[in-house]
């Protein structure tokens, strides 16, 4: 007998449980005496990256057995599987270690390899942002990117100013942010949520691995926005992340690339 | 009979109400269909600024009818007065209107010209933190800046990046930011709040106007930290504000004006 198949609904309720439960813990350590560790790529880490990750992992492990899972923190388990889940247990550490709102669990489901769904989970504020690649809800309401038609309207968002400099061509990037309304670093997911939800047009990051970009996918294109790589290609290739409202995108991708 | 004088606590405990009474009109606000206007210096005002500061007005003129008042929106009441309280209803407008948390309410009591208490308020995430200059409290618990010796170690803050560039010496604030530890935009309000309860150690903004920076001070000086001006002057020139943990604030004035 074959095994049924999880049907969307069930696993995007399913992301919600995960979301729940790590943001919990996560709270928890905010702005608590936890030790911060520095990482092989001198990135932080603390024990509630680390908490929240081990507890996905074991809620994925005892409800889907048979699905492949990889984390930031702890490494790939069955990358064969048919269905796999990408987490980020804490995206922005460096912003949680300074106690600011802005970090939050990214968790994507990839069936053979293309992610079908994400969740982006802001535990400090409780926003609970899903979607599927059809469309994205926030706190289950419906949400779209926001129209913008010139670049010189569109709110700029990346995670860290000078990154750019050291991945891509940092003064393409610069000319960019002197030219668009507003530019700020309110980064890492937070920026994607800006932008799935219609408060910025534009969000930008140099360099990115699965669990950095792969929830942000269905998201943003289930917002009606774009993403790609820098370059505007596939963002499967981890070569940094454009995402956008949609109508600008292809001008920015230019601008980006001279 | 002489009025008797309004006690310190008392004063503290009548903050609390504005700021609770003033946060659940702007949380109703929060990512609603309001229009956004332009004001004359082509910043933006919304139904929710304008809201807030009428209703912490008519609070202080039905408990206080002999305090003065300076807001952001409605400008000068009684302003000969001993005491006076300077209010921005949303201080990070532009940030408000992106749907971001990172907007608060600033309110300030000043007495003879100088502030005695302080308060930032952020209603997203229901921060209160309240500073007289001998003490400053985040949630009722009792807060301080983070110790931080060398300028290299710091986490560098501002609200706008560009913005440094038309006020004060951009190119040495650029360097600074290259030679921290860590440089972000998380501005406004929630710059300071991060470096009064030690999770950054510099916030930067280049010009600043009464109902900006007077609620900083008791708060920042209360933690242990240090506000001055760009230059490192009485923080009540308006030239700017630098507020730090204090041991390297000597040396980020020297670089900021070389």
């Amino acid at each position: 007998m074959a095994v049924q198949e999880p049907s969307l609904s069930e696993l995007m309720n399913f992301a919600k449980t995960l979301a729940d439960e790590s943001g919990a813990l996560i709270r928890g350590y905010f702005r608590s005496g936890y030790d911060v560790e520095q990482k092989a790529d001198a990135s932080p880490v603390t024990v509630a990256d680390r908490g929240a990750e081990q507890l996905m992992r074991q809620r994925i492990q005892a409800v889907y057995p048979g699905h492949g899972i990889l984390g930031e923190e702890y490494g790939a388990h069955q990358p064969d599987a048919e269905y796999r889940w990408v987490l980020d247990p804490i995206d922005g550490t460096k912003n949680f270690i300074s106690h600011s709102y802005l970090f939050g669990t990214l968790i994507a489901l990839l069936k053979n390899g293309r992610p079908i769904l994400g969740v982006i989970h802001q535990p400090i504020v409780g926003d609970f942002l899903i979607g599927n690649g059809k469309g994205a809800w926030l706190n289950d309401r419906p949400v779209q990117v926001a129209p913008c038609s010139r670049v010189e309207d569109a709110v700029l968002l990346t995670s860290d100013h000078w990154n750019t400099f050291d991945y891509q061509n940092g003064s393409a990037f610069e000319a960019l942010s002197k030219r668009v309304l507003r530019y700020r670093t309110w980064g890492d997911c937070h920026g994607y949520l800006l932008v799935a939800t219609g408060g910025a047009h534009l969000m930008t990051d140099p360099i990115m691995n699965e669990w950095d970009y792969m929830a942000l996918i269905p998201i943003v294109e289930g917002a009606g926005g774009r993403i790609t790589n820098w370059q505007g290609e596939d963002p499967l290739t981890g070569s940094g992340i454009v995402a956008s409202c949609g109508s600008i995108h292809d001008e920015v991708i230019r601008l980006l690339n001279p």
